[in-house]
């Protein structure tokens, strides 16, 4: 690994961090791109259908297609995961959780954000014995069983879709009367399958089993029962990545998503942010809005290096 | 064409409107997209490193992976030009080129910018006979020949790269001492080809010739030349479509684009905009932010509709 000052160190390597490398690269901006999985959370997505150029495309292949672009322009793409950040523009320091320490005159933060748990006593005992958090990963193991999802949101919707493929039968338990704000082609595709149980006003109480899930309790209407399944996929949201920033004092907004202007900028001169961990793109948080987002931080960058020659 | 009212008519087939349209069709949104032709500017593009998901890919190829696309989920893509649009949200007209109306409750603004000319007498005369403002289109009639290429920015420097592959040699006009705000990238590949020929401080005062364009007058540090060259490409830059919205009374700004807030809503009620036409995406106008403001814009008008019923 490379230990002089870079132009720019980029923190994440999904979308938004790959396409600001492409740009980066464009630029001639000398950078490294540290995350844990090329492409990040899409990777985990079964089936895309909204990326404009692609009709229908598997998220760990459109990944693949973005990692490639970038490592053929130039891109130094690195597995790490970075602990801290420390120091100023154009001095900054960062930690990686393997000890290197790295220097860059600007940084770009594209973390992203990771989900959300459930928050019950054993969630962390049955992970991957019955209960996970990535139906794209996980589903397969479950043919021909009967599975559980949890959440009123479209990532939900479209586990519910992706499992009812594979599984025997899927429960689909939300807090409301209705799915939330889910998109009405996933409603029509759920509607049209046979395997798919509704299961409306639901809360998930308890997690049941010795060593693998065998179940869970959950309330509904006033009345608590235990139902029988064999996977549990949790669907609830996620949490912006944006600790690094906090630890500097940068502004982040009521949800922790970090807060950036029109060109990406942080709160903090010499730091930038794109993708799901920012503010921008009216809360949208799509791969083709956290691409836009990566380019327009390199671009912001290109443009405040050269300023400061 | 369908003649009764829709939720959406988008102005404008490429990226922006497009993207749009992919989001609309899976948001169930019932639209039209009116275009003079699918892709818009983008098809002029010879080759495209920087959009994510592509290696290397002509405008013309992405531009038929993303209307495939469009078309596949669902989106009604009409040949045809706006003219003008009147009325209010729920009831907006708008009328076509070839005669026909169209009632639509919401309007999507995806009209693009048009390539700025250089406003010399017999401009008109020598276009198509000489003169061009598309080097991916006219390049390849000037093969083994002497052409100019006019404008300092990144267009113009694609430009000349492209030509250098065809012609026997390009000059290249721009008015500062140095190329402005052009890629290294490009520049670095301008300077290794042997038959590019960099005419700095050079403005273009005549396009000389009877039928056929055969050389212009330059200025340059205070003389004038003539030099003999057969074909001259104009990249100057851009003006936004916006009159649609002016005649409205929206809102643009100094350089005629439109204004628009996060959600790409315009300050007229039931019109948003999407893709070089706005002051969206820091200014930086590329495919992939254009594609991303055509989703963002969806999303916006889908929550808008939503909250109408």
């Amino acid at each position: 690994m490379e230990m002089g000052v870079k132009d720019l160190i980029i923190v994440g390597a999904g979308p938004a961090g790959l396409t600001a490398s492409i740009y980066a690269s464009r630029y001639k901006i000398e950078h490294q791109v540290i995350g844990l999985l090329p492409g990040g959370a899409m990777t985990e997505a079964y089936k895309i259908c909204n990326f404009p150029s692609e009709v229908s495309i598997s998220g760990w292949e459109l990944a693949q297609k973005i990692e490639n672009n970038a490592r053929q322009l130039g891109g130094e793409i690195v597995a790490g995961e970075v602990l801290k950040i420390s120091g100023h523009y154009p001095n900054f320091q960062v930690d990686l959780a393997d000890g290197h320490k790295l220097a860059s005159k600007t940084i770009l933060l594209a973390s992203g954000a990771k989900r959300r748990h459930l928050g019950l006593p054993n969630e962390d005992k049955f992970l991957g014995k019955g209960l996970a958090y990535c139906a794209t990963c996980d589903g397969p193991f479950f043919k021909d069983k009967i599975v559980g999802v949890v959440g009123g949101g479209n990532c939900a919707a479209t586990a519910v879709i992706f499992l009812s493929t594979i599984a025997a039968q899927v429960l689909w338990f939300y807090l409301g009367s209705e799915p939330n704000a889910v998109e009405p082609g996933w409603l029509e595709e759920i509607n049209k399958q046979g395997n798919i149980k509704l299961m409306a006003r639901s809360e998930i109480k308890a997690l049941l089993g010795d060593n693998h899930l065998s179940g869970v309790t959950i309330k509904r209407e006033n009345k608590t029962e235990n139902i029988n399944l064999e996977g549990l996929f949790v669907e609830i949201g996620s949490d912006p990545n944006s600790s690094l920033l906090k630890q500097l004092g940068g502004t982040v907004n009521e949800g922790g998503y970090i807060v950036v202007d029109g060109g990406q900028a942080t709160t903090i001169p010499g730091i930038w942010a794109a993708g799901d961990v920012t503010t921008s793109s009216n809360g949208l948080r799509q791969i083709i809005t956290a691409c836009s987002e990566g380019a327009i931080a390199a671009d912001s960058i290109f443009k405040f290096l050269q300023r400061q020659v």
